[in-house]
Parts: structure tokens; C-alpha cells; sequence
């Protein structure tokens, strides 16, 4: 077996390189790995594999075709430029977020290589007006462009998988919390920086709210969510092509409140409210709570509560 | 004012240039047309307006980049692969629903023309389960190529004019009937087919069961939609992008009797039924009916009756 990760550099695909060597899919540990990034990744030493790191750029000419001439049976695509990165560089984001993911799907079919299709999508892809909790069927309003260009890969990864050209499984995750050491550009990311930065006793700022809600989970079940997903046989999964995973929706101020109850009052002085409305507005424009109806039947985790979160990534950075 | 029609030698291309040379866009008369299809249009004589004709493949490479340099200040984009075609041939319908849509706006964007964007879209985005009554606020569903590619491109236009890179209005049209002389590649092409062709004394085949319930506008009112909706102004439509045109839902037995009643029995008899399953499977898969509130607040029109549309043909083909 085969496997591809497209865009492993990045923290989600770190981490999933690790548990696929060590987990791997339905229980088949991987003969073949691949890892692409804009940089080479680092290859884990020891392994029984055989691992390759390749630096690519996905919107150069020919870079595409390069994948599906590897002939992976699966791939995760977790390449993005994300949402504030998109919104300011929108030739940038689309060249990676539509662009690139149209010429793999294309390539992949040339050259008759059918892998099982893993696509990292997101709520962005949501806009308002919508209920306190989201039925599986809203209408998809994207109000940024990040989101507008999740959701065309999603229809196109739908329509490539109805033709058989490839297996493709679109899975919508919510913020990941808590990011560690760099913040990227989403839009999201002060929710990752609140919890690290205090913990490590530095200042984070807060752009919203507090009574701002939103949608989370832990970089751990976003992991086993793509792995899961990997997993599932079209048959298992039918007509279905896009999943919105399970997420806990939460407050910015209870994950203060869980902060105090986990490191005390003074980390949570470290966190300066400074409001900015770029980022309100993009994060706001988000659902913060989701019937995962779909995603419960397939047998997708899901965090226990937000104070399991915050132990979990103090465990990791005191290694 | 310079109007530009993308797709002028089709159906409604044709009528549309017609009829902005007589009427224009909110009253003014364009001083500029310019008519672009993979063939050239023969231009109307005896016009004021500086009429161009050009032979274009919007697939080949600097296509669009030309277009976007005559700098129109109005654009309709008509031309497309349609529905039964471009389940047949995948990657030449993507070139045209998806790939040159895309291509045209950036190069609008590149270059920093940003005109009114009219594009015709299809109630193909739409997919099963539907409700009798489809509300403005359904979830796209697309089960079909031309759907998923539609969808795409109203996504693009949407963002683009979020971003003010061109002022889109995606209208979704209803199926056009009766459509006169050639019949094209749409899976809905029987819908004009058991009119036309039994008012001209031929036989038509019929590949659907007769309690097929369908939605359908005659060519005179898409043409007049989409010349109302190249009026519309940003500030009239808010965050509006996308309309569903308002039609008649009607099924295939009721255009039958309406046929009966405007050219006797011995028309209908000319209809020979021929189950085909493809074609079926895409129709059946199209919502029948539709709230169109918004198309009703910004003044679209709608036609009255079938028998109206009927007859309209009729006194057409005899002249």
C-alpha cells in the first residue's frame, strides 16, 4: 500500500505521518510513503517503509502529474493557503486551494490511477445567515474566498468520484486547537495562540469577543478523523463524498475559564483583548455548532471536552 | 456602452443580440457589440451600434485575455457544454463550464476591467432529495458533470464580486421551450422536440414517462431576464449573485394535451414514447418547482401559460 500526503510539512500533516507508520490504515502499515511539501519534510528514521520527501510547488507546471505517476492508492491533500492568507493573496490561494487540486484530479485521471482521495475542506465553506446548529443539508454561503474555494474542490472532488476517476472523501474539520509553536495565517488562529502562548508565559492577543463561539477540535482527532476516513470502502460510504466532523462548540471565554482551571489566573493575564475586525469578521461568519449525524454513523471521534485539550498539549510541550 | 455576448450564435445568444440592439440594457441602446462562438455570427445590418463578430475558442491559450481587453462594460456568458454532452465528454466540458469561466474572470481581474457579469447558470446544480417546492435556500446537490460545473462557476462569480473584481449575477434558467430548428445536446432537448417536431408534421421521440414533471421558460422570457438582470445594478442586488428564474412547472402529459388543444390529435400521435434511461436518470434528477422571491422582488418575468409559449412558436415558424 501506497500512501501520499500532500502538504506533510504543515502540523496536521506531521502528525499524521507519525500515526500513519505507526497505525497505518484498517491496520495496514504502509509499504510506501510520500511525502510532499513546498520543502522536503524530515523522513522518520527506523521504519520498515520505504519513505520519500519530495519539495514540490504544486502550481508549477508538471508537479501534479509527478503525484499520480507515483500511483498512490491513497492521498491526503492537506496543502491550503488558509483564510486570512487567502482573503490577502487571492491569486495565491486559489492557484493552491482550486487550482492545484483540479490538475491532480485531472492527472489522476489520465493516467488511470483511481486512489482513495482524503481532502481537507473546512466550515468556511458556511456563511450567515444560519441556525444555532447546522443541519447537514444548509446551503453552502461561503462569505471569503478560502471558503468559496473549499467548496468548489469539494463539488469537484463529488463529480470525480461519481465518474470513478478517483474515491474521494471531502472532510470539513473545524479549527484545530491547540496549534503548537508557529501560528499560520487562518484566521483562526488566535484560538490556538490564547492557550499556547500563556502557557509558555508569553502575551497573546484576543481579536474578539469573548462571548465569540466556535467550533474546535484537538490536532489528535483530526488525525484519526483522516485516518478513519482513509479507511472507508465506497461501498461503506455510498453516495456520501463530504463529511463535516465532529467538533465541540465552545466560547472563547470558557476556553479562558478552562485555561485558569489548568494554569491558573496569571496565564490568563497574559491574554491582551485587542479587537480586529478583519479577523471578527472572517471568524464570525463561521458556524459554531454542527448536527454530525454522518459523521457519527462512520464512526468519527470526537474531543471529550476542551479541559482534556488543553492537558493534552501541556503533556506534549513538557516532553 | 459596450455589450459583449459570449455564446451569440446559440438559441438565446441570437435572440439576445437581437434584442439588445433594439432595446438595450435599462433603455440605452450599446454604441459597441461584440459577439463571440466558435464561429463567427453573421452581424445584423442596418445598425448604429459598431458591431464586431469573432470566431474565438475560449479553451485556447490568450482567448480570454483578447476578450477582456476590448474592455466591455457588460458581459453575458452563454456558451457552455450541455448537460447530456458533457457527461459524455468530461474534460471538454470542463474546459468550457469551468476553466474558461475561471480563466475570463482573472484575466478581467489582471487587466482591471470589472464589468457587469451576466452568466447563465442551470437548475442542474440542484440534486435528489428535493422538496414538491424548492426554496431559495436548498443545498446544491449536483448529480451531474454540468451541474457540479455550474456550481463551480457560480461559487468563482460570487467571490469575484464579493471581491469587486466584476459585478456577477449567476441566473439559473429554467429548461428553454420550445426551442426552434436544431435540437442541442441537452438532456432536456426533448422537451422542445415533442412540440416542434409534430408542428412541423414529424415524428419526436419521447424518452421520459409522461408524468415527468418538468420547469421550463420560454426563449423570450430568458432572453428578457437576462437583459434585466444586466440592468440590475450592485446596489439594487445587495449581496445577491445568483437568482432562479422564474418558469412554469408543468409535466410532460399537460405539454402533451396543450399540444392536442393548439394542433389537434393527430400532432400528438406523432410522439412515439422510447424510454431512455440515461436521459431519464438526468431530468428526473432536476427540481420541478421553485420558490423565486428574489426573482419576483427585482422584476423578472415569467411566462403565463404553455399554450402562450406554444402558439408564440407557432406564429414564429410560420412567418
Amino acid at each position: 500500500m501506497h500512501i501520499m500526503i500532500i502538504g506533510a510539512s504543515g502540523m496536521i500533516g506531521s502528525k499524521l505521518t507519525a500515526r500513519v507508520l505507526e497505525k497505518g490504515v484498517n491496520g495496514e502499515i504502509p509499504d510506501q510513503l510520500t511525502l510532499i511539501d513546498l520543502t522536503a519534510c524530515p523522513v522518520p528514521k527506523g521504519m520498515t517503509a520505504t519513505i520519500k520527501s519530495l519539495a514540490l510547488d504544486l502550481t508549477k507546471d508538471g508537479s501534479c502529474r509527478k503525484l499520480a505517476e507515483f500511483r498512490p492508492d491513497i492521498v491526503f491533500f492537506l496543502a491550503a493557503v488558509v483564510s486570512s492568507a487567502a482573503e490577502e493573496n487571492f491569486e495565491k490561494a486559489f492557484q493552491i486551494n482550486v487550482y492545484a487540486v483540479l490538475t491532480l484530479l485531472e492527472d489522476f485521471r489520465e493516467t488511470d490511477v483511481r486512489p482513495k482521495f482524503v481532502f481537507s475542506s473546512s466550515l468556511a465553506v458556511y456563511g450567515p445567515p444560519f441556525p444555532d446548529k447546522v443541519p447537514e443539508d444548509l446551503i453552502l454561503r461561503p462569505i471569503s474566498s478560502y471558503g468559496t474555494q473549499k467548496a468548489m474542490s469539494e463539488f469537484m472532488i463529488s463529480d470525480y468520484t461519481r465518474k470513478g476517476f478517483v474515491d474521494g472523501l471531502s472532510l470539513r474539520l473545524p479549527t484545530i486547537v491547540v496549534r503548537p509553536s508557529q501560528p499560520n495565517a487562518a484566521a483562526s488562529g488566535f484560538l490556538s495562540g490564547i492557550i499556547r502562548e500563556p502557557l509558555a508565559g508569553l502575551t497573546a492577543k484576543l481579536p474578539v469577543p469573548s462571548e465569540t463561539m466556535v467550533w474546535i477540535a484537538s490536532p489528535e482527532i483530526a488525525v484519526e478523523s483522516l485516518l478513519l476516513a482513509a479507511g472507508l470502502s465506497r461501498s461503506d460510504l455510498g453516495n456520501t463524498t463530504v463529511i463535516n466532523l465532529r467538533g465541540l462548540s465552545i466560547s472563547v471565554a470558557e476556553m479562558i475559564e478552562t485555561l485558569i482551571s489548568v494554569a491558573g489566573q496569571s496565564a490568563a493575564s497574559l491574554i491582551i483583548p485587542e479587537e480586529n475586525s478583519a479577523v471578527y469578521n472572517i471568524v464570525r461568519s463561521w458556524p459554531y455548532n454542527f448536527e454530525t449525524k454522518t459523521a457519527k454513523k462512520f464512526g468519527f471521534p470526537q474531543d471529550a471536552e476542551f479541559r482534556a485539550i488543553v492537558n493534552q498539549y501541556k503533556s506534549e510541550i513538557n516532553v
